[in-house]
């Protein structure tokens, strides 16, 4: 199965199509590639013009319920590399990504939720989704999302 | 206008020169070119010695002071930029910028704060200026700095 | 005296040594090496299984003691440099790091604390430890740990 087959299969588990534009929140763009590196905007788990997962991990929002939204983010980042490339089995790497997840004082559990976003990289993208990471626990995200994901992906 | 000109244009109209050396605030470098890329330290909204934005947006800073201090920080990334390369007219590309907010639980404009450091690339840079960006609510930023940012740059 | 002997030098003065595999604690690698960039996850203070500093620096964790846990996050990094690469001599430039500090809500050393472990970048690497980077406070982090630390290495 492609790469892309993958990103359908794990679209429709989750419950959304990522096929739409892709709304952006500021005065930037989604991504820029820049030679083989291609860097991609901290995505926030929006779906249209909704963003579906808000509040604090750890209070508001539980591990399972942050982990789906970091999938949601990942999945935005992907669809964008999708969108740019025409396809993900271009992607030949995942040199790092950062994961920031909104976070209630006593909340630890950054790596767990950051491992949401981590499955569907290997999942979709085989061994080119293997990736370094930083999971971060911010106090507030923009539009007050659960979780914020950005990353670099290098093409051949 | 050469970027320069138009640098020098957005310094006047913030009320600073950006001219002198930049302190820094610890035990390493502002700025690394490796090859083609440039990596800019984190920068805070200092002016001489002091930090001209201090404080937590949302509580202490409203929107339109935090859009100030993170226009300073992104000035001094280019006038760091400017002082190492000559002329601003040399960056090729701003592959990425990170904005760290200091920011109240409940203020959520963290996107909206960092369209007055992106505003601010464009009309510098031009098309050069065009970059993807995370943003992000810290709790706490070094000397109390309201926001903070870092960029990578390329040059031809 | 060579990276590696200063290395072992560090590491002995810190109380510990790092030459077991390093245990991390998700689903992702510790490093990737893209061409000349090595791209190296977050680290965070953990010696063997147990994060040795944990806790919000400027209520339960003292300066001196995060700057510590800065030491060890980066001694973990050039430990898994050092694996990958044989030597730490083949290392020829830090371009940038990034030092997250969980912290109290008035405590605004970020910088003093990251110097930590720019402070040993220097003194192990010498010229090549030569850094960028970004100190931010942080709400909290993966396992409680004090301090997350990653960083982007170079080699000819």
């Amino acid at each position: 199965m492609s790469c892309d087959a993958r990103f359908k299969e794990a679209a429709a588990a989750l419950g959304y199509s990522f096929d739409d534009d892709l709304k952006i929140g500021g005065n930037y763009v989604p991504l820029i590639r820049d030679g083989k590196n291609i860097y991609v905007s901290g995505q926030i788990p929006r779906v249209g013009s909704e963003v579906v997962v808000t509040g604090a991990a750890g209070s508001q929002i539980d591990l399972s319920r942050a982990q789906f939204a970091a999938k949601i983010c990942v999945m935005r980042a992907l669809a964008l590399l999708k969108q740019s490339l025409g396809s993900l089995e271009r992607v030949k790497a995942v040199p790092s990504i950062s994961v920031f997840v909104q976070s209630a004082q006593h909340f630890t559990q950054q790596s767990e939720v950051a491992d949401g976003a981590s499955e569907l990289l290997f999942k979709i993208l085989g061994p080119a989704g293997a990736h370094t990471r930083t999971s971060v626990g911010a106090f507030q995200l923009p539009k007050n999302a659960t979780v914020e994901l950005s990353l670099l992906a290098t093409v051949e």
